[in-house]
């Protein structure tokens, strides 16, 4: 390698779909927009470890969280900087093998676009008893499930950050009521009132529609648990577009069962993949969506590596870098 | 009855859905907002023909189309007007039985809220491949069906009146390129360009969604027939929020099960109620929704009567009215 270049490794794993895979040629391809930037790189693509080790050992920066993370400060003495190509960093908590001084940041910003857009649909299908209708369809049945326009309802949008703001927007573009929930109280553009997590069973009776927005922390977890759940309406819609463990589903499905409330929509699930003996793929007035509601299935590694190139940026100028995660908050 | 006051008989059908009764509560409610003119009026209130014979004989204007036509001007020497509480009147085709000399209007104005928000919903539920998704629950599969940013795709809306306008509005909202399809040529604020239909062979294959928002007539009768259906993208989706006989349903229906079209959603059949033994029930990547897109669950007949208040205004005054059906047009 050119000792003058910043190296950077970017670790892949075939585990995931391969719409975020940071392939050579799509790297190549988000380079063509950054070329002064990328110019000072040298880099080195890795997959599920295959050159790791020896990566690490001069890397400054790395694009991926390895799978193994232990004793990094000795296996990547010059590592200054790591990227999460997701934004959800829960699956790395508790972050004790983050070495001192190294920078942590996630991906969020990436998924605005298509989060806004899928909220959207939930939002609506919810309204529009899709969820029954589909069932009658698979029945055979000809029911004339009519429903208002969804106007005037209320969207209780729980996480107010990059997915809770797309929630917010989307809601907003439907003309409901917005009210937020997030750990810092400020104002948001896109909600009509925006409050702390302590005022939640207050105004969970008041939605017309729950979402969960949130990342998945100690404080988050099972934050919609069983006796939450108890404050909904029963015409209520949950959709959760964060992650399966902030909620709880065995609570919400026995709900659905009973009628208790009018429909979820579920893009996030524990495990992923569901099993196919899972009691959650035929709960009534369910519809899972396979975690496919904020991610770009083309352009994906595009839009996140332009993200990073901003970063990169910050990173050589020494300024502080955006979409940082706070080791403590645990997001 | 007052025989200074104009008598209009409304005469409902149990056979279509109680969202479309105008009862006498639902007429008292909606006469609030319109006082002065509803003071001019005798009103009788008639259930499947119960009246009707008795009320024909004084009526000026009639409020629902009676399902025995014949003869009319005979039964009712001094009708002037008929209004249906449908904007289809294709089941009243031909209009033969229709007096000289009255006038008749249809629903059309009533349904544009609604149909905005189905249509949005259904494009994005074409586009995220929600037909996929909710068969692969059915079958207890995960797979990550992914898509991108549905901005920039193109919707091709064949009619412009009403729906096709509210489809085109959804459409544009959610970052479309729109092309509107209609008899009259004329611009359209919601489509970046308009054509007749002799261009519609030509612009179908550059359709990713074909919305049929057109009425049903002689000349739209299997517009969509099987040989038009084959200039459709094969990763195009079609929604019918018009009426089922403007395509080819047997043809649509082949061509998902052979995979050559991405999706269809349909919230018209032929007949209605659609038999449990039709086959297109379970024809792949189509989802049927119960005729349930355009009208207000809750508020049709409050919406519909403020405008056919709005007519009776310009009736009184010897206005021409809106909302006027052309014999000859057929819509």
């Amino acid at each position: 390698m050119a000792s003058n270049k910043i190296h950077l490794h970017i670790e892949n794993t075939r585990k995931k779909a391969s719409i975020y895979h940071i392939t050579q040629e799509r790297w190549d391809a988000a380079c063509k927009h950054h070329r002064g930037l990328a110019g000072r790189l040298h880099v080195t693509i890795g997959w599920d470890g295959d050159i790791l080790e020896d990566a690490l050992k001069t890397a400054d920066i790395l694009v991926g969280v390895p799978a193994r993370r232990d004793s990094l400060a000795g296996r990547a003495p010059r590592l200054r900087w790591i990227h999460s190509t997701s934004a959800g960093v829960d699956g790395f908590l508790p972050f004790d093998w983050l070495p001192p001084g190294v920078v942590f940041t996630n991906n969020r910003g990436a998924h605005g676009v298509k989060a806004e857009q899928y909220m959207r649909m939930a939002y609506t299908m919810l309204h529009t008893r899709m969820p029954q209708i589909i069932a009658n369809q698979r029945a055979r049945r000809w029911e004339q499930l009519f429903s208002p326009s969804i106007v005037g309802r209320t969207a209780l949008v729980i996480g107010l950050g990059d997915l809770g703001g797309a929630a917010a927007r989307a809601a907003k573009q439907l003309g409901l009521k917005v009210i937020g929930v997030r750990r810092t109280v400020r104002k948001s553009r896109w909600a009509d009132a925006v409050h702390p997590y302590s005022r939640l069973d207050k105004l969970l009776p008041k939605a017309d529609f729950v979402v969960l927005a949130a990342p998945l922390t100690a404080e988050t977890r099972n934050l919609l648990g069983r006796e939450r759940l108890r404050l909904m309406k029963q015409t209520a819609g949950l959709i959760n577009i964060s992650r399966a463990p902030v909620a709880d589903y065995a609570a919400l499905a026995g709900k659905l069962r009973r009628g208790e409330l009018a429909g979820a929509i579920l893009d996030v699930v524990d495990p992923e993949p569901l099993p196919a003996g899972s009691p959650l793929w035929d709960a009534p007035n369910l519809v899972i969506t396979p975690h496919i509601s904020c991610d770009d299935g083309e352009h994906y590694v595009g839009i996140s590596l332009d993200l990073w190139f901003e970063n990169l940026g910050r990173f050589l100028q020494n300024k502080p870098l955006r979409q940082r995660v706070d080791p403590r908050r645990g997001y």
